[in-house]
């Protein structure tokens, strides 16, 4: 539905030639060098969970969406909308996290605003971030070059941050040892990038996860994808929650991993760049692209069958990010 | 109490060496060009109000900060957060009112976001820019250059979007012929740069008022300013709705002026230089820089008399931007 609203009411409304795409970030060249621009509003809900925060995620998300644009990120704005009421020292352990967050991802928060509303008129706190990259064109990758045998690769085990906010929401009281993956994945990404041309598709599968993201690039590309089911890295308290809940662990939301599509016969080299990248740990090839089945992704179930893995239809959970 | 959380609590968790002194916006040149880059929220309630919307004042407000770095305005994000059940056709509203000031003000959005929340957890909807500009270095307005004898000017009335949102408030029910300034003010600071050195400071006077950027000048420099009472721009109406209301228009938000600081003997040529400016229609040189009274504004009342124009202490209306 939100999909749907940004299609058909803003972006109608606002486009003058560049949001149409939807990239993950606008790259500008009229402004000197090459520079990517995003921005990314944060509501989770709650705004602590395992392995993070609405402080740590607000960096990464804008980070990753930098990233996926081939941009190092370098430079963050930070809004802050705070509930009037937010105990004090929870606004401290947020902006300790988004310190800490800005650090390791190595950018900086540049300029910030700080707006308090009254009890009742907002959630506790929501931040704003925004960034800017710098881009080598060198190191573009051409959605428009992708084609049949091109290999798909995912970063790392999929599902983690979606279950872990899901699981910490007061609704639930399951003891799993599951933590959001939330992280920057511009190490990743810039590894990456020696495959130069090679390199054909990046993005980060954020709300809708895996499966909204192997859809996209069926639908980008007209092409269709064939997913080995074996191959998809999933940790073992992520499926055990996911069959306790009885969720899709390929639509649950990721903060940490980038799915990215290679050239033929280039998924093996990609992993073997990526082997001494701690943030690309449990990576794997997981299909390829086809000429059958256009703009469809087909699950190569483990039992040997073959099932379409849809777009999700509805969110899994409003406020994952 | 939010300039305190922001200075005590929250730059100290932040800054690498650019968020201290509060600027606008920040200039940065690691990208290239000089590009001025800033962030706003705006939470205003009613998001409908005389002279504008949150959609308008978003573009403008962003537009300003950006304006008084001395940089052409050219790039915004869009972050919106939506209530769930906020009517479509205010929505839509809002996105015509933010395209239409968009193109006015010759910036062009190139990214944006859009979360909704649950009924409940946000209050209609909440906006966040951010913007881009690009800065001429010769245009930078230097405030360590202020100096005893420098002139004050203000690019027209005051007070007129404080009072207008304050009057569209649900418990008010007068009825003043008034409306909001929202504006952008980059023509104003374009013709003002053709001052050169000579143009020393540059600023929206937002929330706070008049009265909370001239203070500001008396803090950043440790000189006097005296003001004369009778020179500063009021419209009939504010003054009126003032009155009754018991506020001091002086400490009433203003969206589409700019108060500058110009050299010695000035004054008269940047009114000269602005007469032509549709933006800058009933600017006046207000006051001057003095050695006396560091740090303090001193008004000259109409009677002759002289009061310090304090720094306002509390806001006079919460969400008024």
């Amino acid at each position: 539905m939100t999909g749907r609203l940004i299609r058909d009411v803003i972006v109608p409304a606002l486009d003058r030639g560049r949001l149409g795409p939807l990239p993950d970030s606008v790259v500008l060249s009229d402004l000197g060098d090459a520079i990517a621009y995003t921005t990314d509003s944060f509501t989770v809900s709650p705004i602590f969970f395992p392995g993070g925060d609405i402080g740590s995620l607000a960096v990464h998300g804008t980070c990753n969406d930098l990233a996926c644009s081939a941009a190092r990120p370098m430079f963050l704005s930070l809004g802050l909308i705070l509930e009037e009421g937010l105990p004090m020292d929870q606004l401290e352990r947020i902006l300790h996290s988004v310190s800490e967050a800005a650090d390791e991802a190595g950018v900086e928060i540049v300029t910030g605003d700080t707006k308090v509303v009254p009890k009742g008129s907002a959630d506790g706190v929501f931040i704003n971030t925004s960034g800017l990259g710098r881009v080598d064109r060198s190191n573009r990758a051409l959605t428009e070059t992708i084609c049949e045998g091109d290999e798909i690769l995912v970063s790392g085990p999929v599902g983690n941050h979606g279950m872990a906010v899901m699981l910490s929401r007061a609704e639930f009281s399951f003891d799993f040892d599951l933590q959001s993956d939330s992280a920057s994945i511009w190490p990743v990404v810039e590894r990456l990038t020696a495959l130069g041309p090679g390199l054909k598709f990046l993005r980060d599968p954020t709300r809708g996860g895996l499966s909204a993201t192997l859809n996209e690039i069926g639908s980008a590309t007209g092409l269709g994808l064939r997913i080995e089911e074996s191959a998809i890295p999933l940790d073992k308290p992520v499926l055990a929650a996911a069959e306790m809940l009885g969720i899709d662990p390929l639509q649950a939301a990721n903060e940490g991993k980038v799915v990215a599509v290679v050239g033929r016969g280039l998924g093996s080299k990609a992993l073997d760049i990526l082997r001494d990248c701690r943030q690309a740990a449990g990576s794997a090839v997981i299909g390829k692209i086809t000429a059958e089945n256009p703009s469809k992704v087909i699950l190569t179930t483990r039992i040997g069958g073959a099932r379409v893995l849809a777009e999700p239809s509805g969110e899994l959970l409003p406020r994952i990010c």
